[in-house]
């Protein structure tokens, strides 16, 4: 046993050079510390062949800062990362942040035209591009005035095949050539900005949101609680990471020293294959994902010898698709949040008495999206004119309204669509719902598509879901028409299936089998429907239109 | 649907009253707020034959805080209790800070005098005391100037038998009379005091150790991720609710909509009875409980279904304690933390491949102190001189500091002691430990404990553990005695077993067998050790004792 000299036991001096003690900055960069410390030889990613510790992980990430800092990025530029879920873009998620830096992860499915507003929007300092995805990049960087350093990500570990271009530094050289930053990690304040991510919103120009330490802090340790993590999750990265950064699940598993399976994309043979051959305990989904498993295993048992968890956000998910996606061994979990909430906020959280239900009636319960998370302070449903909660009936529509330390510090460069959103105090989501009598709310519509007719309020929801039961109708829209004398009127746009006919009245009478008279489309086109790249139907364009036309006077 | 006039979509001040929005300040109470809305008729406790459930809780709460209010408590003023581990402590715990009072939960083992002194010096303005206890504190009344408003808790759902003096407000009627405070709940800064907890020192007074919202509510989050909590623990509160807040696990397994199973008085048979007819899923003890655990059910078989999950800290659980306690069929978790630290910071998380060891090797293994929780930001054992970690050796001794959030604000009214306690940067714990080549530490001694002989430092530990092993040696302690040469040498005080002898000489003969010569006692008293009301041995009174004599100056 030694000790050294302790004839000094009363002098604390020594001990000086610790500049922080009992109040630290919330930063997920310290679970990141921590589960490097105690289990560094555990695998922290998988992706093909390739698999790592977090002991290298770690290591990894400090490279990735250093190659960032020798690029002049310091605290509070913009990183930008064009990347399926692969490796790279995982270790961006601490890499940037521990230089005080700021992640910008791109929607890969956007066009050039608007990756090259985010990136000039962003004030991009560096982009990592996957090199699947640079010849867009690159038509991008034509309408870019002050061009980022380009970095390209070469798929050496797996699926995509296609080489680096040659034109810019290769990430594995670049990361490799650098030294590890060592410095202290934690950020000035838990109120710096972590990420910065734009929404693909279905009007305008997408907005940057931007989240800070402290809110995925907490929304990590909240994830743990809310799914009740274990020690030692595998967890299947099928949420993209530009999305809420992959519903800041990187952080959250690092909390319980998981392991991360990533995947360049996403198919049915592959997330089945990632379940049974590495076990998978963990995984979000789009509702569509859930649906491409339930269509595709058909029948089929996987084999699995336990329970997978499966997070989905989005539309509710189909009885159908439940109750097979059950019967393969996933347990559903119905959720709600936004770009601006770091994604999740609302969970269904499940009540033991629901077990007794038949599977509709659980098919039921899950399509609604639940109360409120455990770090999210309210999440209420207000009524729009009054503010005041709406009745717990099942019916009352309200907007949702939340408030929390997971909402974001505001919309980059934008204090007048900032302050909009927080104009009532708390976050307005423009999303309606209705609470039910045991306070479980359910999304039912959002507020810029609800039309007000004669003082009466009518859901396009409601209107395009008549549409969707004629036979021949693919895909439909409803939007607000103004009307002299009811003040808005219903006006569907309508994509018929290839091969079908049908006329505009022939929909309209069916409309009219279905619905109160007020609530029936008062025009209908023909058209494509505007889409953005992920699919959301646009309709300011449709508005658009509707806006230059003569407005109806009609009196039916 | 109804959804009133929506024409003022676009107008958002109606919201107006909200003043909350993304920053909120961080405290418990929003975790009892939410569960209350989520899980109201899920049974939240149960003494004896009374239950009841987290509506009702909640309703008790806001009564707590309606009946303190009428007895003119305000936010930042005192609300001390004693009382066992029943309801109204547990209430006491969120009715407190839901005023913004701080809750001072006092130890029931103190002697009149600390108990006076307590109240005095934390402003007690008011007291709620249990009938069984009552005797005791209206001795330490006569010593305190400023008598708090009394309420006196009357143990109506079971063991202690005794009936309310008449002399004060009995505490169900006090609360049914007042009026549920319905106010906004939250703290004006996350930084608030919510409780203030007196360390049981062994040395002088007691310090008043001060907890903030801030601090309890990531403690609360860190335990949810240490521990793997479910959703629905059945949680026995065997830990004295004046220890860290019954280390905050009122906090924590509110998180997860837990039940509180609450004991007056914690007997083996009490124990095993509630792990089988509760079906108690966790709970946390000192060592002394596991013992008693072990030896009482020496053979038996509780016929548990499940594994329940035990924390434990103090000294480590010894492996023959463990073995038995894991064949009941518990798995024992060992924790170290200190006051200070709102409890348990550092925990021996359990490393897969542990599993391969014997048991022996597993008690080994178990009786570290571990690694840092979750949401602590850094445990170290630093050199005392250089301020440098120690070697991960598992032989340099160093002294154990630790940064993070989950660390007191302060001692109350005591700035100097504040300063010194975080001198070194980060909060000194006064415990010496080893680090393992693994990164696991393990606490050794005390740092006050250690004696310097000729720059040699000698653990009073080792000698103290040495003297045990003598079969007429009952308690015994080590403290340093000062020495013209040496500057300090080891002096023994030791009391003997009932009915046996033994001579100075005869002992200092065993220790010489045993121990290098410097580490040797040099004087050995026979004497009753004084003890705390804990049953603490207070060194300081030996060590005022061995000052008060002549120092020592032979040669050996």
């Amino acid at each position: 046993m030694t000790l050294g000299n302790l004839m000094s036991k009363e002098h604390y001096e020594a001990l000086s050079t610790y500049e922080l003690h009992n109040d630290v900055p919330l930063s997920p960069l310290s679970f990141l510390r921590r589960t490097a410390d105690v289990y560094p030889d555990r695998v922290a990613v998988i992706y093909g062949e390739r698999r790592y510790t977090w002991r290298a992980l770690t290591q990894r990430v400090r490279r990735l800062a250093g190659a960032l800092e020798a690029s002049g990025v310091g605290r509070g530029d913009t990183v930008s990362v064009i990347a399926a879920n692969t490796p790279e873009l995982l270790e961006a998620h601490y890499g940037v942040p521990l230089l005080g830096a700021v992640l910008n992860a791109i929607n890969i499915r956007l066009e050039a035209e608007t990756i090259a507003y985010i990136l000039s929007h962003s004030d991009c300092r560096v982009l990592l591009v996957d090199s699947e995805f640079l010849p867009l990049v690159e038509q991008a960087l034509e309408h870019v005035e002050n061009r980022p350093v380009m970095v390209e990500i070469e798929d050496s570990g797996a699926t995509s095949g296609i080489p680096a271009s040659g034109r810019y530094p290769v990430y594995e050289n670049w990361l490799n050539s650098a030294d590890e930053k060592q410095d202290r990690d934690l950020p000035e304040s838990e109120y710096d900005a972590i990420t910065l991510n734009y929404t693909s919103g279905t009007s305008g120009r997408p907005k940057g949101v931007v989240y800070h330490h402290r809110g995925a802090y907490l929304m990590a340790l909240g994830t743990v609680a809310a799914w009740q993590l274990p020690r030692h999750p595998r967890y299947l990265y099928t949420v993209p990471m530009f999305h809420c950064n992959g519903w800041c699940h990187v952080w959250a598993m690092t909390i319980m020293a998981g392991t991360f399976i990533c995947h360049r994309k996403i198919t049915a043979d592959s997330v089945f294959a990632a379940l049974r051959e590495h076990r998978i305990t963990h995984f979000g989904a789009a509702p569509i994902v859930l649906a491409m498993l339930a269509h595709e295993a058909e029948g089929e048992d996987l084999g699995l010898e336990h329970t997978v968890q499966a997070l989905t956000a989005g539309a509710p998910p189909p009885s159908r698709v439940l109750e097979r996606v059950q019967a393969l061994g996933l347990n559903v979990t119905h959720v709600y949040g936004l770009t601006e909430s770091f994604g999740h906020v609302v969970w269904c959280d499940w009540q033991a008495q629901w077990d007794e239900l038949d599977p509709a009636g659980q098919a039921e319960i899950k399509a609604r999206q639940g109360v409120r998370f455990p770090v999210m302070e309210s999440v209420e449903v207000l009524d729009v004119n009054s503010g005041r909660p709406v009745p717990a009936d099942g019916e009352t529509l309200g907007e949702v309204v939340l408030r929390g330390n997971t909402l974001m510090k505001g919309y980059y460069k934008d204090p007048e669509a900032t302050r909009a959103a927080f104009s009532g105090g708390g976050f307005r989501s423009g999303d309606l719902a209705v609470v039910h009598p045991d306070g479980y709310m359910e999304i039912r519509d959002r507020l810029k598509d609800i039309i007000i007719s004669g003082g009466e309020n009518i859901s396009s929801v409601e209107v395009e879901s008549v549409l969707f039961k004629h036979p021949a109708v693919a895909a439909a829209a409803v939007v607000a028409m103004p009307h002299e004398k009811w003040g808005e009127v219903p006006c569907a746009f309508v994509e018929l299936v290839s091969g079908r006919e049908a006329t505009a009245e022939d929909i309209l009478a069916f409309c009219r089998e279905r619905l109160a008279g007020f609530k029936c489309p008062k025009k209908l086109v023909f058209q494509d429907l505007p889409k953005t790249a992920t699919g959301k139907i646009q309709k300011f364009e449709l508005r658009d239109w509707v806006a230059s036309q003569t407005p109806v006077s009609g009196e039916d």
